[in-house]
């Protein structure tokens, strides 16, 4: 048996909306080992909410610089399912990040034979088959159901948001072949045991699996790969970032 | 922060072999959590190895049975890379029951872009290789390797089977483009800190990476889902097998 | 123009039923060649019907050990829709084994552009999509379509299961693209040539399609390869087996 | 047991090598049920062999043309492997159409986890590769081995093509992971058993195949779908065939 | 900037119907650049419509005979969606050939996420899937809706027409999630704007497509690979064609 | 025959060197039609090069910021083999925007059976792979070549990227059968010619392809999709961008 020391876990809200940041981290709060240190943060740049391609993409940079500025960390949860700049990420830290749509699948593959997407707004379903599709288990997938709601009412509108939940997933289940539920927004966190209640399959929670994935990740000793695809950033000046954020300074954490 | 009530894990070792039992069950016991109780079981019926498919098919049932007999854990791993029979251990239980071979592949999938699985003898590629894809993550897989070594041999002579695995994981980097391994057998347990320190990329113990994942599960609190394909099996006689392997007697399993 | 010997033939049902064997036999009987002998055999352990993974992973065993007894046979046939366990009984002999399910799909393609299997409970779809997948046409199947079906009403409750298999291949043909209809389950046999009358597509019994396969490949004087997946068993003990089936006695088999 | 009439097979060569015509026949007389009449044709018009998609294309009309003369028999042998023209054969009879290609693959997934297609000129690859997707079985190849051989060399110079299939077979077996090979010519039809004696895997003679598939078909009773894809041809006039080409007529084939 | 020389494009209407070459011709005039020097031919022989696997082959080699007899063409567009021996015509000269189907997956691609091909008869469901996988498109393709339309009345009942493709336009977009429409067919021609005013989503007219991207590549000075799959035929008589149409005189072409 | 009015193009550099921006335009310009009017321009944000996903994921803003600025254009060229940000370029603007991956991957697909993209630094090939994958084309894909080239080098030391191409490129098309060559950086725009010339298979130039796929939409007067998946960003603050980056002044757009 292990003697667990002290974990460190950051866990990086992909948005700038405080409320989100507080609701994600009370969830992650909740879920860790009791020997984790957990905080949450939020960039300082970026959108309110993640509905399209424009918004992860400037949204990237400011989660990257969250990760630039902690030096404490032990591992990372990017808790934004669509696990925007995952692979840049994993470029400038050796220390574990998760993502917690992939967190959330790789445990929605232990629990079912087939599951089903349940997430916001119809026009990320490109998004969002795209994230399992990198994640290379499309064939698993019986469906992506889009929602009418904004990410932003999934945080504010906790009864509508749960109505709307439960149509999407029995009609997930009913015609699509789903046996068990991912929440496809970080904005959901938490509605997993009141949707389990009513749906009977098992509805994953994706920052709480991944705050746990990471904290395992940490247990058993490993790193980023630095072989290749994720070394280090080529050096070279980057126009309009601030001076941690250079290749020659990313050289310098650990 | 939870407060983990003590969990208790099972795994089981696929093989009948006492001394592999015991090498896993050194392995398990040392990456588990503080809080958990585990325990290293193995098959009544079944061969000493698992190296074709005629061994798998004949150790699955034997497998089963030790899930039947045991209720006590809150979640079981399946500790041969190939992970026999699981969605049958997935119907006979509502406990979360994770294979070491999709576990090593899911914390692969964290490290590194593309990964490799280096294994014992050649003739078991095509099982590998449906393994993986079972998982649904052969395109993230840059190579299967194989090597002459016989699963027995994994465990009595360590060195020749370290010399034999840097071989193939070189090879697997050099000219596959593997950024990370994964060791395919449970008897390689306890070689990836002397593989990673020759290697310098992250080496993944499947079943250090399953205890921790089936921790995970149950610290999620979550179960199989009974949905559809993993419902308990349909009431009939099956000849030849023990009382308690009969669907009736399985119905009372938690 | 070749002469024929007389080729033996063992038609193996995968589950202990003696009605289905019966059932099975009489399909097998009409449908061989006149110079072919053929028996049907069942196992002497395992499930009444297959419909969950552990009634299949429960029935291999028996059926191996049919094939272990059986000295006289040219070619098998596994005369249960999943092929359970053929790898395994590929590598216990050099003659050619075939399962009813890919025989019935190889045929389905040399007859339709796209076809549906039309079987038993829900809960079997899981399995029998992973079957077709396995055989490796997943593209050319336009659909599974499941019934409340048991495995054993099929065969004797005839008339409902002709009621239900009309009602799930009309679907099939019109809401999903199906050309020809693979009946999935030994036993369905029998039932062709009445569903053909009523659909007007092609409409394939599994048996006959694969006995008539079993032959031709006798004929072509083709065995197994026993290159490397399906080498014999390597030599060890099995626990809980008789004799017959250690890895060592395998080795006189034909 | 089935008390088989006579059965009417026509192969139809692909080509218009008289040469080859009496080699293809000469192989599937010697393959087929003794109860079996058996013709092989060859088209009127088309080229000397098919090496080329422009040889294939021009090719296609000549052996449609050999089904629709052709009233007698009760089903086809499109011998030439690369199955030219196989949907639209399917489309103007009703009677079974088998292509080499696919017969010999079905037959070598019957016999062996993974084969390699040994064939002629290198410029076929791409041609080969399309043939193997078509059917469905791509990931049970192991690899496409071309020569520098033509196809007419393949009938005319016996030994040089045999040494050439050796050398190719075993770069397959050895490193692509072949355990079984398909000769993927007509021309190369007779060679198997020497080369079986050599390689000491199956091989498969792809005429001799479809003959025992075609005669299966037959005793099946089974006919092309006629559901939608295989539908007789639109009426409507096309200019430059003969009377009996036209779709007006191909309503009177059976 | 580049100072085009005048660009001769001969477009190749893939069937014998005269109204069909000039709506094509039509077409092809109103879209090509105003340097470019394009007349719309069509075949000596084969069918008055391609709505089957018989017509597209008996078509094909009077298509290439256009080829053949065309020295003056810089690039040739293939005006039957179902590029209908593209690869052929790719072997004969080294001129650019452009499929329509393909031309206008290519821009559909880069207008939307997913898109569906709106097309004739239900019976060409098949050939339409072939054309888009041989693309290699498939994954960005929402589906293939066909409509009762014959390929002639597509030209000649053009409301009727307008009609039917609105419709299934309509539940490709609402269904199917398609975010732009290809026309399916040469003979939908000239249709794109009418259409595109009712959808509000891009329609995509086939062959104005690949009358631009033909003007591209010879814009670009890019000849089709002679490398391997598309070099000149093989030396070799061809029974029952013209004298140009021989291997040996297709060394000729350009 | 259209009468083209004067069709304005921006192609927008990924990356903040001017040298290579002026490289680029030195290439668009003379391949351009004589009627389009070409600039070229360049973020005013982001790293030198883009190597790495950190790279790509810090420039995406300062080239969407291009688009923003930019109300001339009738199209946009997105000059960074990767394509950098393409799906977010499409939220915010109506105009056609073409990828210069995309564009060379469309023009390989219409010249060759097979093609391999040639690029710079070994640890791109993930992002390379990905980007193939995101178009759709991976099967028709030879091989990705890496070579020791940073992006930088490629546009200063032409005469050693030129040789560093022919070498990977020979290597592609001698051992992984490749027929033509993408050029995969816009550093290596303008080598194709004399690459063509050595290596005697077509070479595609990335820019020069996406400039004139361009204009071809511009002439056929297609707009990117606003159905769904390219809608207009929704509206929301985005923290640390300029005004012009809001989605509120998104709306005002063309």
């Amino acid at each position: 048996m292990a003697s667990d020391r002290s974990i460190h876990i950051t866990v990086i809200n992909g948005n700038t909306s405080a409320a989100m940041t507080r609701g994600i981290d009370a969830v992650a709060q909740a879920i860790c080992s009791p020997q984790t240190k957990l905080v949450t943060t939020q960039p300082q740049t970026g959108p309110a909410s993640i509905e399209s391609y424009y918004d992860e993409y400037l949204a990237i940079p400011g989660i990257l610089e969250q990760i630039v500025l902690d030096q404490t960390a032990d591992a990372f949860v990017l808790a934004c399912w669509g696990d925007p700049g995952i692979e840049a990420a994993r470029e400038i830290t050796q220390r574990p990040v998760v993502g917690i749509a992939e967190a959330s699948l790789y445990v929605a593959n232990m629990l079912a034979a087939k599951w089903s997407v349940v997430t916001t707004l119809h026009r990320v379903r490109d998004m969002v088959e795209k994230t399992i599709a990198k994640t290379g288990l499309s064939q698993r997938c019986a469906s992506v159901r889009t929602t009418p709601l904004a990410v932003l009412e999934t945080e504010q509108c906790r009864d509508a948001t749960l109505a709307a939940l439960i149509t999407a997933s029995q009609q997930a289940i009913a015609e699509d072949g789903a046996e068990a539920i991912c929440l496809g927004c970080a904005g959901m966190s938490g509605l997993d045991t009141a949707l389990e209640a009513e749906l009977q399959v098992p509805v994953i929670d994706a920052v709480a699996a991944a705050v746990r994935l990471a904290e395992s990740l940490v247990a058993l000793k490993k790193h980023t790969s630095k072989q290749l695809t994720y070394r280090p950033p080529e050096l070279k000046p980057i126009l309009g970032y601030s001076d941690g954020m250079q290749p020659s300074d990313l050289r310098h954490l650990r």
